[in-house]
């Protein structure tokens, strides 16, 4: 019986092992899509306590809390941190099969010290330690403890960026942190908040948005700013990805609709959504951006509780039905366009893998390794299992070989745990493939392939710059 | 190499077999749902032969012998029950990795002592040694050797429950057998027969329906007598969940239309439908009942079959597509109107799987244990594999150790035998997360996380009342 | 540790190694569906070079080639020969995963007698090797040595069959090289192409179309044509299954539209195409023909490389959503008209399994062994984890038993290999089913199985004619 979380945890052949220790753990982290923010990064912030840098914005923990019955005034509310942490871990021993029964229990032992079993006997010893050690936890020591190369953010155009300016300039900290580009906002013009939004885009362009042409020169105009503070990845949050496809006529009449404050019907938004994609993906190849699109999240499915906590507060689940359905004419005009960017496609509903396993097999480029990716199991599919699946499919009908590898995703300073997760996830993989004669015992291919999904592709395909 | 069916059946590792032997074992069942005719516990009815106990009603096996070319003559037809019974046998041999190989071995070794293997040839002597045991095996003594605390059956908001009422009464049987309430015929007037349908509730209730109100009053009252009967649990059998929603008048308008024999478009029928689960979720949520909603099934495809043989004689499968759309907005309304009652949710299509995970993580009740959860594998998913993947994706993505576990969903008084497949099934799931150090090796930990699974937390979350 | 591919690849356990060595290895293989050119065959082809032979027509290949980017040049354009094979060998080691990672291996040690490890290394001399090797190669020892009973090519109605005849009256060459009925052209009546296609169409049949009653005359005498010359199986490659079904008048204007030319609403052929699977369904029944259906599919998703290579060139993928949904009904209408033929049905979207597997357990004939069946998994799913996943399906909800088996639907003279990847995968999933003791061990029951799946289920299935 192998002892909980050890050394070997998820390593269950000697290959597996070996290919965990010498080659997956020793390599840098290139973080290359997160939702951390930078303003704490560049402050180092220090975490007031245990609840704060554990539990603080991280939904996937409330939800657990939420499903045991826990009051909100113990999970999000003004309960004490000591009382949220002990409910948290009352929670755990019913959470078998979870991946946050691993990740906390990653967390606590990686940077607590904590070697032992979370729950509710247990909490308060635990609290204590961790507590202890919390004030040499700072944000940026959490991150060079984690051996993180670089951190790609998550922001809108409108965003000044000062944050990663600030720390830029401070030369004491090594890590590159470097903006994304997610326009979402733009996108989005049936929301109520378009046209203030997009005064706000205007002001931060010191421009004046007038109609469509003037969106596109200032959407422009920002992602060559973007681009000159390191920017080399975009970002796209999509209910599902548009069918629809505007001529520039059309969304120019959509685009004054809405500025007006008018409501749109649905098909225009859409064929607004769909030519604004194109024409981003466009830009996006002329910088030699990654283009990644997230779709198929069904945000917000309690109202009451949407109104009390606001968004991404756990109240997020998934779309049935079909909605990678415009993302082939999507890809395939680009590509007529010679404007195809590199991408990355990820979908919320792992029904989707096969299909995006097959479509992106569909589009290259001359020179370019896996132009177009399927990414990594995302959020609710981050699971060993979800992982397991993602990577077996990729695999199957492509080359894992070239595979972009894993991103957190993530709100917290912690999780960089979720990259040593996937990494052992990988080799576990790999091992019994060898073990069995199905791949050649060859350590160089093998390390080969375990360095690239680990690292070296995601600096080869998203090729930040160097400082 | 393990016998086959032996007692660590299904069992593959030492934590596997301690946890089924140890503790699931022995837990009695508690079957919240399931088809059995009242009357034949009421009556304690005693079978004519082999055939009828074990064949009849059965349309998993009526299926096995139909894919095998079996004339229908000698599945539902007047073939004498020998026959039918060797031609079942006939086609076992065929069946390897069906849970019906399992099932029918497990059935003929637990209640009629025969530990060999069914097949053409055997099938002649195994008949024999059946038919000698059958008549010390009436229904009472089948649920009697089988542990069963409580049984919910299924039933019309129109019956008299005369059956549930006479099996109370009779104090030599200390089961539980309650009723639950089904009224799919209340929402499905789109049916010829909705009018008189409709005729026969007002009798049952002594009353009159003439418009929606006076209908709302009568369910009102059913449920207060079916509350009284000790019905706790309704069940909702729906071909796609409502997306829209009427209005009170529209619906009242959809429901005079029906009344008169109109026909209706779908939309209207859809709005009735929507309109009226949440009427009824609200009515569940006050007397604390559980809801469920059973969704995806499409039904009588064989038009054939249908005319020769009626509904719910092997003739279903399922529907692909989005047929679980309409479920946030429908647990939405009713959370807003803290009208949300407890709730489980089952897809026969096992796309839903990972949305129904994610769906039910985004609700919830403030000291309840997992208020919406996704429900056991059903029907055509009730296989090894599906139970799996069922207890995987739930595990992964909330409680497990909250999940109420398993149900028969059958006609047939054999059928609690799959009560132990699951658990089976189960600990085998759990034995290598703890011997590969997934999971602490902590037996008060494990043993609670089983005995919650298979029993108590169900008579939590139920809370049948008690005699 | 088990060596690369060496004899036992695949089968992990004692029972896996003794049913694939002792019975499935030698059956001989029935491949009742492909691609391959029967002309090739009657001409008894010998190959240019290795290029050709392995790379020539293999869009899996091209598509990982283009994964690496590789310029399309050395895939499929003039580049040398042994270049192209240089440019696949370096992409090999990042292919871990894939299945062509082990075809290409299987193909390399079965045909060609070596047995390491193809990367960019090796590359030059596995060339020499194998062209060394090339001259005894011709099409006819190639599937001579491959133990190959019987092949079903794919060809138009309109095709004369030439070279069928010629093969079968070449007395030297022993294996039935049969036509199978594709009539998609007749199908896509909104292809620019349809008028000229069906003015084709009456020529072969030395008749005229003119409306659709001589249209579906052609198409019997046609069908009596391809009957004789031993078809005994039909194959439609559809988009969706239409869930429309025209009136025959309706079918008739559309039909006569086209014919001039003009353009048809979608529904209208939507509508015709289900006349028409209706009216073709019943022919095949009255022969006693195979129906196979393939859908979801989604074609020449790139136009740029439309344009530059025509289709099936490997920018294929599949289709998202509810494509299935119109055949409860087809089949249910022929049923009804006591014209629903043996049929197997293929989707490319894995998601749609379990509902195939439930679907044909709803349709039977009495006599017929597994008269509707779910088919081997297909193209993006003939993956061992695909493979696995449609047998588990197939075996949890109906007779693996009684299952048709494998198929190559290949374009490559080589891959008679993956009948062997299938047969291996076939029995290490029996294997532990054995030694774990869900099933008895019972070798004649298990080699029954084995046998049948791989051999004989097939050739009672499609009752080819003996020669």
């Amino acid at each position: 019986m192998q002892a909980f979380l050890d050394d070997n945890f998820l390593l269950h052949s000697d290959t597996a092992r070996e290919l965990y220790h010498d080659c997956a753990a020793r390599l840098p982290i290139l973080d290359y899509h997160c939702h951390i923010d930078p303003r704490a990064i560049a402050e180092d912030h220090v975490f007031a306590d245990m609840a704060e840098v554990w539990l603080g914005g991280d939904h996937y923990k409330w939800r657990l809390m939420r499903a045991n019955g826990v009051p909100e005034e113990e999970i999000t509310g003004s309960a004490p941190g000591e009382v949220k942490f002990q409910r948290f871990a009352e929670v755990l021993p019913r959470a078998a099969g979870n991946p946050l029964y691993h990740w906390s229990h990653l967390e606590l032992k990686r940077y607590f010290g904590y070697d032992g079993v979370l729950n509710g006997r247990t909490a308060p010893e635990v609290w204590r330690q961790c507590q202890k050690k919390l004030p040499s936890l700072s944000v940026r020591q959490l991150i060079l403890q984690s051996n993180v190369e670089v951190i790609c953010t998550t922001d809108d155009p409108a965003d000044d960026l000062r944050w990663h300016q600030a720390i830029r300039e401070d030369r004491s900290f090594p890590v590159r942190v470097l903006p994304a580009w997610r326009p979402d906002k733009v996108l989005n013009l049936e929301k109520p908040e378009f046209p203030a939004y997009i005064r706000r885009l205007s002001q931060a362009a010191g421009g004046k948005i007038a109609d469509l042409d003037s969106l596109l020169a200032v959407l422009r105009a920002r992602m060559d700013f973007f681009h000159a503070q390191g920017c080399r990845v975009s970002d796209h949050g999509l209910d599902a990805v548009p069918v629809r496809c505007s001529t520039a006529q059309e969304a120019q009449a959509a685009f004054e609709k809405a500025l007006r404050g008018e409501a749109l019907p649905a098909a225009e938004c859409e064929g607004y959504r769909g030519f604004l994609l194109r024409f981003l993906g466009g830009e996006y190849a002329a910088r030699g951006w990654v283009m990644q699109i997230h779709y198929a999240a069904l945000r917000n499915v309690s109202t009451e509780n949407l109104a009390r906590l606001g968004p991404d507060t756990g109240f997020d689940c998934m779309r049935g039905g079909d909605n990678g359905a415009g993302l082939p004419a999507l890809l395939d005009d680009l590509e007529r366009g010679a404007a195809l960017p590199k991408t990355i496609l990820y979908s919320l509903n792992p029904n989707d893998n096969a299909m995006l396993d097959a479509l992106a097999g569909s589009f290259h480029g001359e020179g370019v390794r896996g132009k177009v990716q399927h990414g990594a199991a995302w959020w609710f599919n981050d699971t060993k299992r979800g992982i397991e699946e993602q990577l077996t499919g990729l695999a199957a009908s492509s080359l894992l070989g070239n595979f972009v590898g894993m991103l957190t995703d993530s709100r917290s300073f912690l999780s960089y745990t979720r990259h040593k997760y996937f990494r052992r996830i990988l080799c576990n993989l790999l091992g019994p493939w060898v073990e069995q004669g199905e791949l050649p015992f060859d350590r160089e291919l093998l390390s080969e392939l375990v360095r690239g999904v680990c690292y070296k592709n995601a600096k080869r395909f998203f090729a930040f710059p160097e400082d």
